[in-house]
């Protein structure tokens, strides 16, 4: 999908007319070889969205000029907001869980295999339960002993546990504790959360039982970034499956631990792989 | 699926031992030969579901003289509650429609095909707007202009018509009006609907608005029996499907339309063919 | 999705830096804005496809106009494979129909209702059976019987009358002949046909026996651009629903209708909304 | 789904009248509650499949003492072919790998986190790759490399190496050999493959090299008994995913492995929980 030396841009701005000619004749005068271009326009909105990835071989500009020249000739004649990202940095991903197991191992043997390039410096629990998983893939574990007393202390210490392992990216992969703005703010639209059911239906805690008492015929899981309103956050994947009358509460479970794998996956492949852009609380997925 | 000369018993009771050898033993001993059998216990319920369909050929019962004798030796015993229909039946159902045509048009061809063995007797509309699709495929159509003040007037002239007619069940084919509890009351579990969300989300008018603000990517449709409570019945079919950041709300609209028909088609075929059993709001599908 | 008054590019070339900027750069200076960019590049054949669609509001080149100006200024400097269409004029269709009538009125209910703009001036049938439908949409329809011995006339007679009626786009909808060299010829990548498989597997004839007789827990549908070799054409859209073991012949019949014709439909839906580019016997469909 | 102490009957036999009265009462009569039951009769072939789940508490005769029992008052009347298991059992299954991890994480990390009640004695491979994988879960790894020359031979090791550890299911998860008659004999309906694609479409090696050279629209994976015909074994489950132009062979296999170790685990947990049957080269799940 991505070659292994291109740079992506991905911009946000008000629409207007040449903005896809004027990005992708920067690029073309410098030399590159545009390898992907996706554009939208939320016309209700009248937002311009871009992700563009070009060749960086034979580029007329070093890596750190891109960014520089870019600014000063087009984002902000356009207004945009931007980043620029390249294809062979190697992002470092914090993973935050508590007793369930399943989306870490599935995360951790992404990553073990090569199917990811990610770093993970560290992974933070609230239970000691799944040090011996983090310690089986060879990966620092700590644990955060969460009570109402001590919830802003404890969440402060990982905030500066997150800084000191320079952490991109948080993922709550079934992480039981409500994150608070505190963290939130120190990573915005950079912690994702995965949801055990299709939201909105089913917020809040134990939506398992409550899809059950409501009869419905599939169940569903949802990756969102986290922000301060509870499962509320822009959503970046959702994924369902059939279920019927014979699975009680814990075939729910057992079952939809696959979706929440899964899902969570696609959410953070698509974080990583400069695809994901956030506006109006929700998502575009290039 | 279900051979022309069957019968069909539809049985629920609380859950007890012997209860599938009493059944499948009364039917052997006439000499039945069982097709299909369909068991199903909700252990936290403690309550007993049970599908059985055996072929008529060589019973030693008439049909008449079949649901005396269960009611008789088995049904009593166990305090069932349960019903018999035979596959050579044809139910009598009726539409009622507004002005969108996709789910109209679908169950008609279905029925016009011989895909379904149903007939369709008359269609009510609340606008004159599919009166020539009605006419096209030969079916009397019913005008029933509903306002604030003539509701209760008008559900009962419509309740006088389905009865004039011997209806067995009402199909709301997005049907844009909601129905009371005095039509709901004559047709208990036997009023099907169609609402264009992934019900318990975006219950209500405007799902599709509602689910493009908040950026879901999947969308749905739900099909349940019609109680007093809005959009709460007991669900009888539900899909999705997958949408992105490109699909306006005509799109979601234009995309969604083929599920609803399609999760409709699902529900009535169900329960044309007997295999809805309903409890707790929710359904066993057989 | 698409606007009423906009130009749609679809471009198909052999890749080299500076295409997306000389086409977007044509677009802007005639004061054209951008609705949809959509760019691939195949790395591996070396190609270059791209679909742009954009607001004629305010354009500085009339219609007729277009065509010219883009072919010399760009198209043969690049030497692209082109064609442009504008989002108001509405495409005549043809349907071939057999004795099936699923597709049919799924096709016929879609137009009727206004989901897509598109014209029937007329319905082929190898028999007469479906003559009755095509007359209660007010569709003329005409029979010609296929005969190994008259099936080479027959073919001619039905290209003298698609060319008289000016038929840009041909439908298989479950038409039971195979269409031969001469009519292929005639409508280069405009004849779609439905196959209801997952192709390649189960191509040729009775693929539900073959589908049950294999045990597949999957039955699918294949909507294809027709080409000599049977079944193997560029495939534009296929899915795929769940069976079991309980599913006879006559199921897999009844519920891959569903499939087909909706599958059958998202084909014929980006074929009129200029999203289908064919190369090497394969599809982009943006 | 299944409780601790219960006991499954599997059945097949010739279809006859009074099959289901007869098993249901032999448990009846001992005292057992039924929790599931699930029968099928396949007309064309006029065979009988049962799958039936009781409580054993309270039940009248041993576990030792049920299949004596069974076996003489009801198995030989109606010439049946059945097994019986236990809930509380805890099979024994080998693992064969090559290179690729994503299935054999997968598994690892159901059995490890409690998912599966199974036990892994040993993993086999071809080549080392993954030896650090399996002494990281703590279990085994033995090393066969294998060449046309002592292909025989190795496979009469690995027999031994199965026999000695009392294995009672074989899963090649992404094994790249062929296994042949020798093991497969010893292991009849007791090896599980996963083949990368949706068969019978792309059997043999490379499929989705095949699928993207064919422009398939979707790409699957199923899971089968080993049968001495190359991946033309009864198949136990099977599953797709969407894919377009964009999606490069490298994209196929990455976004491939989600559905290989999905449908993969299906098959296992079908398996295990005594859901499959097969006859004619078709299975029954229940």
């Amino acid at each position: 999908m991505t070659d292994s030396h291109s740079a992506i841009l991905l911009i946000s701005c008000p629409d207007q007319k040449g903005l896809v000619a004027a990005v992708t004749r920067f690029i073309f005068e410098q030399g590159g070889n545009i390898l992907h271009l996706d554009q939208h326009v939320d016309a209700e909105a009248s937002a311009f969205f871009m992700r563009v990835e070009w060749d960086l071989h034979g580029f007329g500009l070093e890596r750190d000029a891109i960014a520089t020249a870019f600014d000063l000739t087009i984002a902000r004649r356009f207004n945009m907001t931007w980043s620029i990202a390249f294809s062979d940095s190697v992002p470092r991903m914090a993973l935050f869980v508590s007793k369930q197991s399943h989306c870490l191992y599935d995360i951790l043997g992404r990553v073990q295999s090569g199917e990811w390039k990610v770093h993970i410096p560290l992974i933070i629990g609230n239970h000691d339960t799944l040090r011996p998983v983090a310690e089986s893939f060879g990966i620092p574990f700590h644990t955060f002993k969460i009570t109402a007393d001590n919830k802003a202390e404890q969440e402060a210490a990982q905030i500066a546990l997150l800084r000191q392992h320079n952490v991109d990216l948080v993922v709550l992969a079934r992480y039981m504790q409500i994150v608070t703005g505190q963290l939130i703010g120190q990573f915005h639209n950079r912690i994702i959360n995965i949801h055990h059911s299709f939201l909105p239906a089913f917020a809040g805690a134990k939506p398992y039982h409550a899809a059950s008492a409501r009869g419905v015929k599939l169940i569903g899981a949802t990756s969102h970034y986290v922000t301060e309103e509870l499962d509320a956050g822009p959503i970046i994947a959702q994924d369902v499956l059939a279920v019927n009358h014979r699975d009680s509460v814990a075939d729910l479970v057992r079952k939809g631990q696959d979706v929440e794998k899964l899902v969570l996956a696609q959410a953070i492949w698509a974080h990583l792989n400069q695809r994901v852009l956030v506006y109006n609380n929700k998502t575009v997925v290039f």
